[in-house]
């Protein structure tokens, strides 16, 4: 596989060109941030995804993690690639300025994550879910906590975990076991397994931070019986630093079909001590705060392996000779014609582009509504707030469903060499797959998607999309794209309202339909969208790549929304009928 | 990952109450084989599929191949199990009764072959090569040539393989290197390299036999100067047993996705003893005669993986607690309901079971014209021909597309346990991906399926093809459902009428996504089709089951015919207006 290279240049057109981000950045009041410091943070993330990351991904996944003596080991390099990381600051991206972090806007660290999960997705994810924990402890601890706690993890000298599934509870996290018992000192005894903890343990930092889903004692049933911990793996001593070791471990580390350069660690808890981080039985709720964020923070790997594949199949396609284009000889000179002039390589390398870039385009207007959440006023943050909302699960849904097709794809241009572990193609298909299943599954995305997101408030998150879309549309000046944009978003609209009436049953039967749908119609909008606004820049190249892959996603990817349409309408009749025997005749 | 159990109800339904198999029988004059019969047959071959192949799956997954000083090393039991297959027979199911071969119908090896690849697709490789060898050598060998390896072929003392790739010439075998010098003596020296060729080596048999290209000299450019060879692993004795050996070795085994059980090796030829298969620059054409079978086979891989994940998936949906269904709590005795009750879950079954037991029905269509080929009268083997030339594309790409998506919908019910190798369930994803790349990619499959099938001869294999499934539709009593059928066979067989005149460009651009639409068309008529005949039937279960699972694929899953309609009628200008720097602005 080709060498990885970042894709600044349609980042700086969807930023730029597209969504106008200095005047969004003006608008907010962070004039200080504009796009030329955001070219800057973009070609330096680039620089550390190629030139430090990139290079660890192949053989990573060769060699594993090992757990040795209760040890984690990561592969070489890994842990000196995260020190760079740290150093340089990256870590700290997101994190609060109270607490040295860069609060640098969502517009500028979300296609730096982009780069990152491209470049060596096992390698990101422990960064990702120190962001995550990061986050918790910035929303719900209290101030001693994070004096503690919260600079440290933000930095990136100590790393985040979140611990919630337990071998019987996974959907379901009314089933949790795991027990927590208060000390009487303000600490709690933490006691319970955890397992498909991601980075639960590396040899990359000096302490790693649990954020663990327990039960307190008489707590409600349910989930309304769940609090959350905080349980370090060192106790930190009186001058805040790692100090006595804690009475959690690594039973063991899964063996999976990729991401193997990341340690999923089954965690034993044997009374460890823990502090509570928001308040009693208010667990899953400070979960929930977290989900947004990470839950988009997925779609974005969907996205990162979908780049990443696409890439290689391009080059590889420019450089495999076989056969003579069925529309004449391209290249007298050679044997044969490379395989990017035969049209259904074309086609399939089209259907990569039109849904990798497809879906970045989706990753910055929902970092853009992230940005007004945070900063907007009061209005634009409810308003932001409800498109995030309906957004999220169609971002982690849709970004890593594609994101199957097209690392599978990328497979298929490549022929039998994209079978072989070599290329690096067939990797990035197994990378991405845990995309479709951690942090719910796509299937619980679009069960909240349609039966909370869409109808819980009567379909205010409905309209509040649909709003932000349209303004998409209302800065379009070509007639016939800004027509067709129109018809499909209203059309989307309807369909989306017609749901609102559904029963339980039959929303859940429509549930993972009715999130394709949505998101090849919000798709099929930004495209038009991306075509008009690209005419207006200043790069001939790009204008005429957007209008004709606009073309192409119309014509062959956009009909697809059709037969999402009919099945999603078709109630949940046909798919509780059978029952018992009459699955397998046995 | 459950115990795989065929499913010999299927069958037994298909082959008697759908296709009436004793009548196929009758009217074939092999009056000796009927259902009884083909009971027996199944059954036998089903405890060798689940007791003694499918235990070895996943352990020799993780094992693997390895190659130590030349010698292949297959993994532990593997050896094992092919010479109990061998002993029992197996091996010589379609081999001709003149070289002790048991001249089995296919319709009743075809389920056996399923059951195989259910069961461990690693090890069924091999054994599948060699039916290819035996076909080759039987179809177009010398009189002395069989007598000295056909025998040893079908019984399975001796395996056979494919040698056909090269490390530039995968897709277009026009640029093939690989040279075979006269001897004079009626042998050739074959010098050159060969790559992925499946079961190069083992250590199961004591020889093996590999058909291979190459040019002789002075041979025509391009693929009308490629002829076949038999090149032994060991020349036979006088005896005609394996002696000296030949100078072909194994240079190295690929590191692979999936099928890590089975050796891909890399063959070296370095002035090799061969012998000339069929007439000089032949060897394509020799080549073709055995393809239709060996695509179908590898349809039949797709079947089997299919297969064997529902079968995981809906033990697991049973088993697995988790939170309550939308439609009213199932098991109050329980925490939580299966998730089979999900109405999400049963979705993603009802795709599974509609798509494997629909490409069953297919498999079994054409091994119905298979046996016809072979045994029918001259005006029924034309008909049949023309059949299985249409179908064997189909077969081949949408049973294999099919399975990725079946398999994948497997390890999505599992949750994160679908993910961990323990389970099973990503092996088959990974272990059938290689089925949409090897026998020729499945975007050659649908440029053949358009560009050959379809055209060549102005549509007559789609006119026998149309009459074949009229036929189904003729036995049909049911009303509705044979209005049903009957519109889609008339709208599908129109719709392909009107591909006819498109430029070679426009029919490149529209091949996968036409044979998808013929697949989806077909399997719906046959759904039709196999619910009329089970309402027929004495098995209310299967009865019940096959109406519901008709009406779910109608839908659920047909509407998608729609949108590879949309995409086929889109001509080739949107996939061929892309260009240059167009594809990434670098």
């Amino acid at each position: 596989m080709p060498q990885y290279q970042a894709p600044l240049a349609d980042f700086q057109f969807l930023m730029k060109d597209w969504l106008s981000m200095d005047e969004h950045y003006q608008h907010l009041g962070i004039g200080e941030f504009d796009m030329e410091l955001a070219s800057e943070v973009l070609a330096q993330g680039a620089k550390f995804a190629t030139d430090v990351v990139a290079p660890l991904n192949r053989e990573g996944d060769e060699q594993g993690c090992r757990l040795e003596n209760g040890e984690v080991t990561t592969p070489d390099g890994f842990a000196k690639a995260y020190q760079e990381y740290v150093e340089n600051g990256w870590n700290a991206m997101l994190g609060t300025a109270e607490y040295e972090g860069q609060d640098l806007p969502y517009t500028m660290a979300v296609p730096v994550h982009e780069m990152l999960n491209s470049a060596n997705l096992s390698w990101r994810l422990t960064t990702m879910l120190t962001e995550s924990a990061v986050l918790a402890v910035t929303k719900h601890a209290t101030d001693e906590l994070k004096q503690t706690y919260l600079a440290k993890l933000i930095s990136g000298e100590w790393t985040g975990t979140m611990n919630l599934t337990e071998p019987h509870a996974g959907t379901d996290l009314s089933l949790l076991n795991t027990k927590a018992e208060p000390q009487g000192d303000g600490s709690y005894k933490i006691t319970g397994n955890k397992i498909f903890i991601t980075g639960g343990d590396q040899d990359w930092s000096s302490n790693v931070i649990h954020m663990v889903l327990a039960r307190l004692p008489d707590a409600p049933k349910g989930v309304k019986g769940i609090s959350l911990f905080l349980v370090p793996k060192f106790l930190p001593d009186a001058n805040g630093d790692a100090g006595e070791r804690n009475a959690v471990s690594v039973g063991s580390i899964e063996h999976k079909m990729g991401i193997k350069a990341s340690p999923t660690c089954v965690m034993n808890y044997d009374g460890a001590t823990g502090y509570l981080v928001g308040g009693e039985h208010q667990g899953l709720a400070c979960m929930f705060t977290m989900m947004n964020d990470a839950r988009f923070q997925v779609g974005l790997q969907g996205l990162g392996a979908s780049e990443a594949s696409y890439q290689g199949a391009l080059e590889y396609a420019r450089e495999r000779l076989q056969s003579r284009a069925p529309q004449g000889v391209q290249q007298p000179d050679e044997k044969a014609d490379a395989i990017v002039f035969q049209p259904d390589v074309a086609r399939m390398l089209l259907i990569q582009k039109s849904l990798t870039e497809g879906c970045r385009a989706l990753s910055l207007v929902y970092a853009k509504y992230m940005d007004i959440e945070k900063l907007g006023s009061d209005d634009e943050k409810v308003h932001a707030d409800k498109v995030l909302q309906f957004l999220t699960p169609v971002c982690k849904a849709f970004m890593t469903d594609m994101a199957l097709e097209t690392t599978s794809l990328g497979i298929q241009i490549y022929g039998g060499h994209g079978y072989i572990r070599e290329w690096g193609m067939e990797q990035l298909m197994r990378d991405t797959r845990i995309a479709q299943l951690y942090e719910g599954t796509n299937g619980i995305q679009a069960l909240d998607l349609i039966g909370r997101k869409l109808t819980r408030d009567g379909g205010k998150m409905l309209d509040a999309t649909y709003e932000a879309f349209a303004a998409l549309i209302d800065t379009m000046t070509d007639e016939a794209l800004t027509d067709k944009a129109r018809i499909l978003l209203d059309d989307w609209h309807q369909s989306s309202k017609d749901c609102l009436s559904m029963d339980a049953a039959d929303a859940a039967a429509a549930a993972c339909d009715y999130l394709a749908y949505c998101a090849y119609s919000l798709i099929g909008v930004m495209w038009y969208s991306m075509a008009d606004a690209a005419s207006r820049g200043d790069n001939a190249t790009i204008a005429s790549s957007k209008m004709k892959t606009c073309q192409f996603y119309e014509s062959r990817v956009l009909p697809r929304r059709d037969a999402h349409k009919a099945a999603f309408q078709a109630g949940c009749e046909d798919v509780l009928a059978i029952a018992g025997s009459e699955f397998d005749y046995l």
